[in-house]
């Protein structure tokens, strides 16, 4: 084959694709002040029910930004809670959801084995307009759209601010 | 968004918390010298039946305190054990039960996946009265029903010092 | 028993399986510009239809030639496309034909067991003739499917290279 | 609770379990020069019907004596067959069998979660009358039943050394 | 040897074991109120010295409590200051001062090598009395001892609570 | 200890901290566009020299955003180029510097044992301004020094993008 | 080259190795009775000195067989000990004379690396005569020196078993 | 900036890149016979000098292709082994120079750090010309420098099949 075909098919893919590339991006992010707040606010949502839960607060790329475990929530609701953000703020969107749809799809059944995903209930994205920048997860309440509900109160709490 | 209000809505969240609110808290937990005593007694009660297992004693944060491994219990006894003590300490709840549970339970399904979570019997609680103070988890019988009547026989041997 | 049958034993195994043997082979393999392509176009079929993926692609033995994240595909699309390419370089074999026939044949179910193998849709084997010289993988869009088929788009592009 | 009573308890609990104790077991076990030849026949049986694999053979305690990968066995059959050769070793058991009875027993489904166990055919326990010495797993053919009979015809033909 | 004599050597040795032994511990640990105090307080001491740093509480067990991330700290700062929480909270002495002596003692340069250690300044012990209750790392200042200030200067804030 | 007096404390607490709080972030990023060149630059500029390297891109949460994998550059260049890439944007700084300066400076010489961390030449920080949105990682030349001037020659092509 | 050519050179190779062979070893191996034993006297000999340990007791595998964790022994303690243990049971010699070795011998002070090696005293053979049937290790005491005492101690008790 | 600008500065890159690129390589590589030749002579020069040691071979991209483990090697000697050929395979290089050089020259002494690899002497690369198609890797025997040894009489054995 000839070099100068490889270049010009190269040239030709690179030049389609760049048309409306931009080079730096802008972004919104998580903060930790905002991280703080619905991290408290979804631990204090299911304590006030008596579930014992750790919130772990996630910003868009999926990086911990906060965290709190209950007194009582048990060593695994760590790990738990923080793949159940890391799943949703990556996938844009409920871990609850996510679950119900691989159980329906055969083709998607196998989603649970990608490294990083835990498809329970508890991990909601955390969105500015149609922006997710983040997603927090709740773990340790006796059912995961137990834990969901939690997650979906705390951040109810901080709706003004989402804006 | 006002800094103002931020600052007022966090301080309103936490004075909410903090009410009923204590720094330090008191625990029950395993002793060694319990741990060694339910190990010897979960080998002991599966050697009677001809079932070579391990067994191991976790605290209640789900951190090994002692292990036994019988002479012919092979070497996937012991992260089995372990996780059926830790998962059974961190959940605080028998192992075999949570099994069933995940089973009849779409919801509860992928539970197996959480990081450090064993659902098979034989991982069951140490209680003080209602204070989880750690777990064993015993592996290595032909079926978990069983490994969890080991898990049982050696607590109730010691079911006096547990008061 | 003999040493003398044993070092006999072993002589006539070692003829049998030598006659053919050759102890260099001469193999083609995946080059860092194809695999910049196939990269390239992978994503870019993809971006044509609104998903945010990652392709990776993965030369003969698995490992990594080249990787392109597209820019609101999530962190998880980094190692599930990875793992679709090791998985199909690896086994020779579309992912999503190999995940269906596991899900038909309860003797293959544990596949997705198999440390590497990542079995949903969107590793597609890289061919010159009949020898695999590496795989694509694609992910992120909504469904395995679709992945493979930005896959399959990305290698009919470079289809005149391949030969 | 008093400490002279935990003595006495503990006292009688090691007594009981002591009487046919010894402190120093013999046992037989795989050596290098059985290890090469079951992995070379095991590589050669499959050969014969076109199957590229790897053999990994394990000693008693499921740790590697003798890998061989066949020139086209993908990469995922080292660690597949390591798998297959400890969890056969471990569990003194076909791992054929062993999925085949996981599939059928609610009980025993999360066995495939245990570390270090992969339920797919292919491991074959190596024994001396009853002591199980090792194993071999087999990893690659086109189905976990024909990666079987390549262990077993592997260790067919070493039987006379196995006495 | 003679079983008798195993069985009497074992008792003996419990017995001698026992006479103090307690079979359930009263033990005094964090509590998240506390954690998110001690949290907060380093990393806003960080903070006000434009510090851009993670603050990690674990328990006495070394599991995680609390965990805040500045905005402009990097994802390193995470596991940096677990590890030193952690390691502060199972060796109950500063980060900073073992790192020192590992450097003046050869034997126990290799201190750094066991697992969960990480031998850097910003990690010191939560106690009450003379009994660790737990630790705070902090990671991210530009050097280890400006982590320990912040460390020390959050914990001093909550000096009234560990009493 | 008192409630009330803990709840005064921790709204003091967020209060001052909270006076330049925002709760969402606006922030600049890699793209793949810019990704994709800095990654094709490095790996020109040291083949130019005859060094076979990998260079990664990664975005400024040190997460890949693009590989390229030079002909011959070993496997092992994947995950050095990218950690090299991680410790740069995590730590904002040269990993050659770093280097320099943990070897120096006795309080830092553990720095290398910070999970994430690289300390060789080759990574470095793609910046906006004084912002750090990503980094270049570049591994395979006969020196760290070597890999950083590849790393530099290709950012100084891309600077008229970074504006 | 030739394929007889090399048939017969592996022929002569497999032959000459073989001459002494034997297809299935005898061995002694650690019983969990003697593991006990060890263990317990491991802790009894360093809380006597008021040092809270953890003892682990490895086969020749380096398999695990006993583990017992004092009350107050920090958790790194449990890995740190395992690890003495398995790195004397492979390499057949105290970790305190091999740190020591190694810090003389610069050909030999990368072996910290190896995986599953801990250079720090404290782990010690177990031997039947010259034949190395285990090992145990210790951890926590203030210096591998004195881990290694009690390690010392413990296999003085249970000399007579050791014949 | 303008994506007119971007795409031209792309085309050119590629183009300058593409001029001497092709698109299918062709390699040389291990075979199993080749591996299996090279390992057994390995372990048989260590074994004629009384070191037990394991052999491990690896093709060009640094994975398995035949593992041998002497009847008295240690199970470390199976990852350091690996480890040591990897190195090699990658580097190009024999793993006793490369830690020399290391330890000479301070911007190297964190290659030690570079995942996958181990700086003892024994990994050794296999030549065909100037090509690298593999590596052995030996460990176990009582220095470096001795394992290396064994690896080269290993290859030795084989030079004239290595044309």
């Amino acid at each position: 084959m000839k070099a100068k075909t490889l270049a010009t098919l190269a040239a030709l893919t690179v030049i389609a694709g760049a048309a409306s590339a931009q080079a730096v991006r802008t972004e919104r992010n998580m903060s930790l002040d905002l991280a703080n707040r619905v991290a408290a606010n979804a631990v204090a949502a299911c304590t006030a029910n008596k579930y014992n839960v750790t919130a772990t607060v996630v910003d868009r790329a999926g990086t911990v930004r906060a965290v709190q475990r209950a007194d009582l929530a048990g060593p695994h609701t760590l790990e738990a809670s923080r793949l159940k953000a890391y799943t949703s703020a990556s996938a844009k969107n409920n871990t609850l959801a996510m679950m119900e749809g691989a159980q329906k799809n055969p083709g998607a059944a196998n989603l649970v084995n990608i490294p990083g995903y835990l498809l329970l209930g508890g991990g909601v994205p955390v969105k500015v307009g149609d922006e997710v920048i983040g997603a927090v997860g709740v773990a340790g309440a006796p059912g995961g759209n137990l834990d969901e509900q939690c997650a979906i109160a705390a951040l109810d709490q901080v709706k003004d601010l989402l804006k």
